[in-house]
């Protein structure tokens, strides 16, 4: 007889109960060795999106993930050890820029990536844009890049977080992904298994985002920070806003592209803000005195950028290949751009080939959207809006289609909204 | 692509949604074909435990069970018919007094029984304490017994709502069994199944049974009674009291014992007085004019429970086999038996052997309980309560155990509860 019962612990959680640390650690344990079935995991995690988890429940749920797999051992560095997780948004390339960025500033940044389902990208599947880059990294090669370089972007291996991998398999197909300490656990056992000392989140709000509500994802954002400062980790989150999509382009090579035109001091302003507002908090989070928008604007975080490229086998000099066709979405009247909508535009893109349905789709590095005129520019009645780059014209009608209603001209420009709508940090609520 | 998608059916209950006829028809047809996976239906059954379902989707939700199999036609025979379920209790042997009564009478009862599970008897477990008794028959077999005797309770088939079977042994593991709508579409798919015009619904309320709380068994009243109705079945509940068990017997042999006092006028006066009150609903949902209090004083119903035993190879004239032991549980006081805690005493009596903790458990014929001092009875300290019939003196500790707490002498008698509590019709509310 084993300490505890599935059927128990699953009516326990249904009825509002409290989940010990010990069965927690139980179920997972009797999960991955198969002595609680599929259908008895389903209905604890259905009943946990009904009741969910106490903070203690939710420490413990995270740390029983986190410690079913390695967790990297960062403590040979002589720099300060900080990432950033983003719950991801179209056009939300910040990544490419930030790592090298707060790596110039100092700190050593272990970023540990996946790939993007549905409709927004994955930083993985961006850089991937560069011919010969590759993803797949020995432990041994992240520190020795994170040592030399100070970034590395790189595919998050097997042996990270295993549960958690399990778990979200089944929650993929058993309607039980949208609960806040499920997703909340499922994050930062990930992030947690980097090992930084530090880490700050870029919670995404908006019609583009996971969440398009801002009080949910205000409590997001509060339970991983508390979760994160739990488990011992200094943590942080910014809100950012995400209605409409992030800098101006979307798809893969495209943001590769604009992340560059960041990276020698350009590129758009809201992109250039969010990127800072995140450097700000990670260098701060590991005591470093220094400016990131000095470090940026010196070329510094692009010297970082091309070394950490090079380090993975791409060639950062060369520029990145383009679609063989545009498409021009004009304007039907003039006026202010009222209304561009994000997640219509990253389903558009999406359907160009930018991203992905389901885990084995093949994926396109020049298809994608460029944004000519973002909301509060005026235009004229046949002016061009967005540029669709096409690779495949047989996929242009169902993206033109996605953005059915995605795109307002009208009288006045909407109200500006700051690009970081609030900052969360630990203490008392 | 099918019609439907598991995962936004799932989302759809999860978020309070309401399921389409198609989409509930759907779901069990891809369950039952494997394309609906066991983890899915075990998330769903879990949003129904939390979100519930509209009076449409369980009256779909019944009829798609109901419709997994084959239903009893019975229009071949010259009596009306008319059923009895029980939710369960400690000591309720009324089917087995109820279904001849209502055969003489002058209706049709066919009572198609499963067997019991954890502290409640089974209906087939205590006549098959009768040497001889066969549970299992033919359909053919049940249309000429109930068409020459009146009575049939047998054992329901396979082909009686197997999608229900299915699902109920998915929801046994899955910590799904507790909700309104999910037991109601168990029940009455396999009531309505056995196609009678009428239907009596028998919902104990109180420590012993399934539903303790008045307020509950109400609402689970109310709701079988609506999709019965729904289903062109008129239905009528009564909740009647389970804190004590009914009757003096509880175990196999013993109950029928005491079945057949009842039969021959004697018996206990509650048993009696809930068994007259169903048998009165049976027979006027069904448009009877007989007084079942007459019929039963005539010894009519004696004849048919005989006739009834008989048909199905068992000798009515035998009496049950006793257990080789018998343990006395003794008053420590003198003074009124204010309180014999019906659960107590089936688990006790489930744990001498006349009930199964696993459906593959053998059952003793003739271990049990018989209480020789009912609530409200006065005694001196050290006169017998409890008469426990053993045939296994190993189980008698565990079964002492269980009484601990559960018998309370006191100075005065609890207050007299009537044997039916609430009477629930069709209507509005």
């Amino acid at each position: 007889m084993s300490a505890f019962d599935a059927v128990e612990l699953i009516r326990t959680k249904r009825d509002d109960g409290i989940l010990s640390d010990a069965a927690i650690r139980w179920l997972f344990e009797a999960y991955v060795a198969g002595e609680v079935a599929e259908e008895q995991m389903s209905a604890m995690l259905m009943a946990i999106c009904w009741r969910g988890l106490s903070p203690q429940e939710l420490n413990t749920w995270t740390a029983t993930m986190l410690d079913s797999g390695e967790r990297l051992d960062l403590s040979s560095l002589r720099r300060p050890t900080v990432d950033k997780h983003s719950t991801g948004g179209v056009g939300d390339k910040v990544s490419l820029i930030l790592a090298p960025l707060v790596a110039a500033c100092g700190a050593a940044v272990p970023q540990l990536s996946g790939r993007g389902l549905g409709h927004t990208g994955g930083t993985l599947d961006k850089l991937e844009a560069i011919p010969g880059w590759r993803a797949t990294l020995s432990n041994a090669e992240i520190l020795a890049q994170l040592d030399s370089v100070g970034a590395v972007i790189c595919a998050a291996g097997a042996e990270l977080a295993p549960a958690d991998r399990r778990t979200y398999a089944l929650r993929d197909v058993t309607g039980t992904v949208e609960s806040i300490p499920l997703i909340t656990a499922s994050i930062m056992s990930k992030k947690l298994a980097e090992g930084t000392s530090a880490l700050v989140l870029d919670v995404k709000v908006g019609t583009g985002a996971f969440m398009t509500n801002r009080a949910e994802a205000r409590t997001l954002a509060r339970t991983m920070v508390d979760v994160g400062e739990a488990a011992g980790v200094r943590t942080v989150a910014l809100l950012t806003a995400m209605d409409t999509p992030l800098g101006r382009a979307i798809g893969n090579g495209l943001e590769v592209t604009e992340s560059v035109e960041v990276l020698r001091g350009g590129g758009p302003a809201d992109l250039r803000a969010v990127t800072l507002a995140l450097a700000r908090e990670m260098v701060s989070l590991v005591g470093l005195d220094v400016d990131p928008e000095a470090v940026l604007d010196s070329g510094a975080a692009l010297h970082s950028y091309e070394q950490m490229i090079a380090a993975q086998g791409g060639d950062p000099s060369v520029a990145m290949a383009e679609a063989p066709q545009r498409h021009l979405v004009r304007a039907d009247a003039s006026g202010v751009v009222s209304r561009l909508e994000a997640r219509a535009l990253g389903v558009a893109a999406w359907r160009l080939g930018a991203g992905r349905a389901r885990r084995e789709d093949p994926i396109s590095a020049t298809a994608g959207i460029v944004v000519l005129a973002p909301e509060g520019t005026e235009v004229a009645a046949g002016e061009p809006i967005l540029e669709l780059h096409v690779d495949d014209p047989t996929k242009l009608d169902r993206a033109l289609a996605a953005l059915k209603g995605a795109i307002e001209v009208g009288d006045t420009a909407p109200d500006s909204a700051p690009e970081v709508l609030e900052r969360i940090a630990a203490g008392p609520r």
